[in-house]
């Protein structure tokens, strides 16, 4: 009844697939249950991004409480069993009336890692004698390798950074400031029907834009909230992100966006210039596209995050430029990328940490970038699949420096 | 050293005296310190949006402990103490070198409303006999009164919003998509220096995004995260905010759009009309001005919202529309409208439990709609500042309903 069918297709397989492995996950950790109530947990499971809770046990059939309108939700959902709850108490005394309470000293997984503390407190004063788990690890361990729709959907996020590339090129010019081609590019995504902002795992980052423009000394400007180039925003209140500058000749022109498209992220990179290129900054761009295209071809089922990073790092080192590889001084970070999903950053991280191999289905960004202090920033970033053979690269926009005359 | 001073100015005062505030309400409710860790509260009361968290003594001076880049920190913090600290046990660390660790017993304030459990776990584990206590309320509570640099940024944020009404004015068109418009009209925002995105105190809505069009029969299809204007969206991943549906002659179209600018919120809505306009769409309208100006006449310190919102059902009846009134059937919302600032939806909500006064220097947005299925949907918001002697709209579009020939 609600939207246009072609953009509304669910990307989830039926849930029943994806909540069995759950609960082959949850027997195996010995959780009795789970309440699962994180927005982008209940889409995976549950196929609807309406308010909604999802109770799990670790046999039988999952149930499905919806926060309101449970006519639509029951339209969106794969879960069989649909009620209408607006509050834990609510929830609990319907699973009473069911005969689905969990005895006391049972153990419950509930999100702690995002649900705050005055809801996880709720939950424990309405099941007494119940014992909390965090069930974080085995959700997002579960969502690392991705079904055919989903990486359907993340191809097609990685798609619409075309259009934002597009933009870039044509309206690029010296004069015009970071925000004016921020809101352009931003403008072109949006109305090739992807959702503002992005979903992160972060309590803490809900204004944290990903649309980022860093223009010139704005480059190097690494802000707290990642090893990264950040930008610096447009007031003390959000310092990263595009800023007000005025881009101009000779500027390393670096854009950032994470792509949210149907639920699913496209994280997309490329580095513009305005001539003329400096000779420093065309060296720092070469050693950069040498390095991305020798990581992506190393990349394969069973190679771990860790050798990617450390190939890089090898790389890197030959070619002296250490001190400026993703950062430098106190803001160098140690990775190389991350997953992606349903969240712009989902495990595994890949650094020196990463020791698991790489499986096919996972989705992976690569966003290697060089920050230099007086010259500029230079950065690219793809989304890789990683299939049964080897890896495919999801975005369509070239590896390159794009230059503007 | 980082950015344009004309657009980085902060809109906090000394922080001394917000502290001071919080410190008294604080000694009232028997809190012995607070661990302030929102990034928006932070910035409330320490200046900076970077990643920190802020200790609040009962008595003395605050120390912020920034998680990275503290140099960037002390530039914009008014707090005097700026240390740099990465977990919990590091700040507890240095809150006991300087012998400013509270003893055993004491009251911890948390903001317990939006930190995930696990950290306040961490912070229990790292403070062994404290005693938590939700501190959000007192902070909210203070927030509600702006001062003058606060009310500058709203003020500033909700002119913005002429830029979005100019784009729709000049690109809407019968078979544009939702998507389109949205798109040039959100373009056209952070071209002007908006931020992508909203803040939200609310942990699951880090992806609701508030860029809403809804045309047609979007405009009574109404989703379950909230008692307004909704939109579809364009998945069920994220079924709100505006669709791909192309907007036709005869459709009424509300466009509602939270503008975040220098890290404060306006939040308004217009509703634009594809000619020809129904008999029953033009009458909606009218009613829906009258309402709203007759509601705007009436704002002024003393007034609560309770009386507010019951002018509001009291002008709705006589008018005979009672059960369109913010929504129909099971999705019909008991509020008028909400305070704004740091966060788009702050104290107070405006509606029927809303027995305290207005006090000048409160901002506040109401936003009445009619939503009519088979019809269409009517709405205007408008944000209002309490003044001394009256109020003042912030916006400077006109509350009119705006045709499209």
């Amino acid at each position: 009844m609600v939207s246009d069918s072609d953009v509304t297709a669910p990307v989830a397989p039926p849930a029943g697939e994806r909540v069995g492995r759950l609960q082959s996950l949850m027997a195996r950790y010995g959780l009795d249950a789970a309440l699962i109530m994180h927005p982008r947990d209940v889409y995976y499971y549950a196929g609807t991004g309406q308010p909604s809770n999802l109770w799990v046990p670790v046999e039988g059939e999952p149930v499905l409480f919806a926060r309101r309108v449970a006519d639509w939700v029951r339209r969106d959902s794969h879960v069989r069993i649909v009620l209408e709850a607006a509050s834990v108490r609510q929830m609990r005394d319907l699973l009473r009336e069911r005969g689905l309470l969990p005895p006391t000293g049972s153990v419950l997984g509930i999100e702690e890692d995002i649900v705050p503390a005055r809801i996880v407190s709720s939950i424990l004063a309405a099941f007494p004698g119940i014992r909390p788990m965090n069930v974080s690890p085995l959700v997002l361990r579960q969502r690392m390798v991705k079904s055919e729709g989903e990486i359907t959907a993340i191809r097609e996020a990685a798609g619409v950074w075309s259009r934002i590339h597009e933009t870039v090129l044509s309206v690029l010019r010296p004069g015009i400031t970071e925000a004016e081609l921020a809101g352009a590019a931003y403008g072109s995504m949006l109305a090739a029907g992807a959702t503002p902002g992005n979903s992160m795992r972060r309590w803490d980052g809900t204004a944290a834009g990903t649309a980022i423009v860093a223009s010139g000394e704005n480059g190097w400007r690494i802000s707290g909230h990642a090893f990264t180039v950040t930008g610096v925003g447009t007031s003390p209140a959000i310092p990263w992100g595009f800023s007000t500058r005025k881009i101009e000749r000779g500027d390393l022109v670096v854009v950032d966006f994470g792509v949210l498209y149907r639920g699913y992220h496209g994280d997309m990179c490329r580095t513009y210039a305005l001539a003329p290129v400096g000779e420093r900054q065309r060296a720092l761009w070469d050693r950069l596209q040498e390095l991305h295209q020798a990581v992506i071809a190393k990349v394969e089922p069973g190679v771990t995050g860790r050798e990617l990073y450390e190939l890089a790092v090898t790389l890197v080192s030959k070619a002296g430029l250490g001190d400026f590889f993703m950062g430098y001084g106190q803001n160098q970070g140690r990775y190389l990328g991350h997953g992606i999903g349903l969240e712009i950053d989902e495990p595994p991280v890949l650094g020196p940490a990463a020791s698991e191999p790489l499986t096919p289905g996972m989705v992976i960004t690569l966003e290697p970038k060089f920050i230099v202090p007086g010259v500029g920033a230079v950065m690219i970033e793809d989304d890789v699949l990683i299939t049964e053979w080897g890896s495919e690269v999801l975005g369509t926009v070239e590896q390159s420096l794009f230059v503007i005359a």
